[in-house]
């Protein structure tokens, strides 16, 4: 213990020693290199702790974010602080994108369409049922508030984090098996659906703000144009795809598979954000364009495959986005009690509502349980929709105030932190009872 | 020219609504991820217009990224927005340390030792001479400046920018030859010195401002820290590596043999710029001391080598710092004609200065043309002293106006644009002449 706070101690006066001192580059040179360094040794040696204890890595990773997040409260308040560098966040946004790219490299879109109705029946009672409950917790739990609070707390808890659970199925192999693309499936059509909703109930709250009336035609507009963007981009990307491989492999250079995959993931990014979807979807869909065949060109070149190419980034950024979602946890934020009642109803509204999810699992042989829970981490989406609603107003009252907020960062950190031994439990007992199988396409 | 013009428009009427296109997530989700589609793709364009025309990859993605940023002049400003976008500057820092990493890996410390004392003459004719006319430069052309303006504008012609002539030697497979070895050598110790003169300079000028006369002392502990850094990292490093290695080939985990060597890159660079000096530097360092001997417990593993992991995100990364470093150029700069001779002048200074580092490679049967050559760069370096001149006052007279600044940011834009042609041709002269060799250790 006296190691430990002398330790702490020592830390905290080197460190802001270390990030200023070094003014002939710029500060974000050092205190970049050296967070960057702290950060994935931190990753790795709690990934290393979790497995040891048979848990998943990103556990690991996870909780050593925390910890060092929660060095602020030793007074080492470094760490907090790079929770707002603009670098880092952009390194942990680009991680999360290679990654939906990464886990769409290993299915291809017949495998999806295989999966396709059933992912849709789940995304759809996944979405509708934590809506109608987060919903219900707030009506019952808020009654002071507006019923645009009660409908905005319940779309808080509608998407899925896929970042979470596919991280989980890839370090158990299980990345392509049929609960795994339904999950992600369901996922990817969750995020899709949440962010509708997302769309349509801030247009309603401004709509209301303003008085006037939301018309029918462009909230459908909306969800014609997030249906369309995956349609489209599975059935025209799938034709581009291989013209542009065939293309950039006559050109002089090096790395040319990688960077065009990469040109190609991050240009259907673009397009999802572009129409108001999260980059991850169009990432997640450029990984289930492309297949071997496809860069087939490339091949006499020596280049590696493109799955072992991605593997390098990916090993340097994931864990960054692991790290840093670990450390924006705000350990004091479970020390406020006024909400306790709140936080309790929602995180379980997210959670059971999730297991709605198991129902649309249709169809024998499947591990229902493990699509529920695979189902429940809400991450950086549910974020994002706090953050959105700290912005808005109806008649001067804020959608979420600062108490609902820490309640949605709880609830989030909650369903992010149970998932991955919850599910590592779930598989493990399908396999136990010797209905599991590896590898379903 | 009409339908290029019709292009522009085109592009000048998409780019903003695609990156205000993702309020849900951030404006800087979208901004990002088409930014890096973009910039890759332009780099891997422009790269192999370049090898069409014989010049080596890193020309064209220099112009690529010129092109780009100078798409301002015809109403384009979003890749000018670009060149401050904090995530873009961090990954292409991040682009460059890895960089020197994978320069320094190629190398080891005994391959340095054979060329350290030829590495050390050429380092110091190399930072005198120029520093010497850069300062006679400002003495003839700005008379009406003080003396310490002079020696400050010598002090900006001091620092290799190893960035490009190491990716022309690696681009022409020579990363491996004695003058690289040389070059680079050179470059580093240049680093060490050009920092030093800056931290040395500045401190002077500081102190001149208060009217108070610095130590000598002080400026020994300077020059000390960054000399003892280079060969304690060296010695240190190369005793610390295999024990790192050792005990993270124990660990659970993916990626551990890349993320340990990242991790051990990232803490020398990080450690560089603890002390004042380049982050570039420890990378370089850190690459030269790890050897395959260190790693051999991950040999088992099924981990591919070092250089084979590094490759995809030097692939990914540094191709985004040199087309920013083009992008950042300013063509309207180069309009501006009060400041015509001075720049003229600073130039020859920059270019002429430099080939007296020929007179350093002792020793017959090296090609000293393409040394003096190969250290002609200024780029970020440069870039960065001057920024730091900027900020810098004596008396209420600022040391670099923003007149000197552009004059500046012109020098290191030629010199590292007349580099790469003129490296290529010298280094094929010398191979004509039948005197060359590829890989002489």
């Amino acid at each position: 213990m006296v190691l430990l706070s002398g330790a702490v101690r020592l830390l905290s006066s080197l460190l802001p020693a270390q990030a200023a001192g070094s003014a002939a580059h710029g500060d974000s040179g050092a205190t970049l290199v050296l967070a960057l360094a702290v950060i994935l040794a931190a990753a790795k040696l709690g990934g290393h702790l979790a497995e040891r204890l048979g848990q998943p890595a990103v556990l690991g990773e996870l909780l050593a974010g925390v910890l060092l997040g929660g060095l602020d409260l030793a007074g080492v308040v470094w760490f907090r602080a790079l929770t707002t560098d603009l670098t880092l966040d952009g390194l942990a946004r680009i991680g999360v994108v290679i990654l939906l790219f990464e886990v769409g490299l290993e299915s291809t879109v017949s495998d999806m369409k295989k999966v396709g109705w059933r992912a849709f029946s789940v995304a759809t009672l996944g979405v509708v049922t934590p809506w109608l409950l987060g919903w219900g917790v707030g009506a019952l739990l808020l009654p002071q508030h507006s019923v645009y609070v009660h409908i905005f707390l319940g779309a808080t808890l509608t998407a899925t984090s896929v970042g979470i659970t596919a991280r989980v199925l890839r370090d158990l192999g299980r990345a392509n098996s049929a609960e795994a693309r339904i999950i992600l499936g369901a996922a990817v059509i969750d995020d899709v659906m949440g962010l509708v909703i997302l769309a349509v109930v801030g247009s309603l709250i401004q709509a209301a703000d303003l008085n006037v009336s939301l018309s029918f035609l462009s909230i459908g507009w909306l969800v014609v144009k997030a249906v369309g963007f995956l349609f489209g981009a599975l059935w025209l990307g799938g034709r581009v795809s291989p013209l542009l491989f065939g293309l950039t492999a006559r050109l002089r250079g090096t790395s040319l598979l990688l960077v065009t995959a990469l040109v190609f993931c991050f240009l259907l990014a673009a397009a999802a954000a572009a129409i108001g979807l999260a980059p991850i979807v169009g990432a997640y869909a450029a990984g289930l364009i492309l297949e071997k065949v496809h860069y087939r060109d490339f091949a006499g070149r020596g280049e590696h495959e493109l799955e072992e190419l991605v593997k390098p980034i990916s090993g340097f950024l994931v864990p960054i986005f692991f790290v840093l979602m670990g450390m924006r946890v705000d350990l004091r934020a479970l020390g406020d009690t006024s909400h306790l009642g709140l936080m309790a109803a929602l995180i379980v509204a997210a959670i059971v509502g999730k297991q709605a999810c198991a129902l649309g699992g249709l169809g024998g042989g499947l591990d229902k349980l493990s699509i529920g829970i695979g189902m429940i981490p809400r991450g950086e989406v549910g974020l994002i929709f706090a953050s959105i609603g700290l912005g808005l107003m109806v008649h001067g009252e804020r959608i979420v105030d600062a108490g609902i907020y820490s309640t949605v960062v709880v609830m989030v950190m909650v369903t992010t932190i149970v998932t991955p031994p919850a599910l590592k439990w779930s598989l493990d007992r399908w396999d136990r009872r010797g209905r599991g199988g590896r590898g379903g396409g």
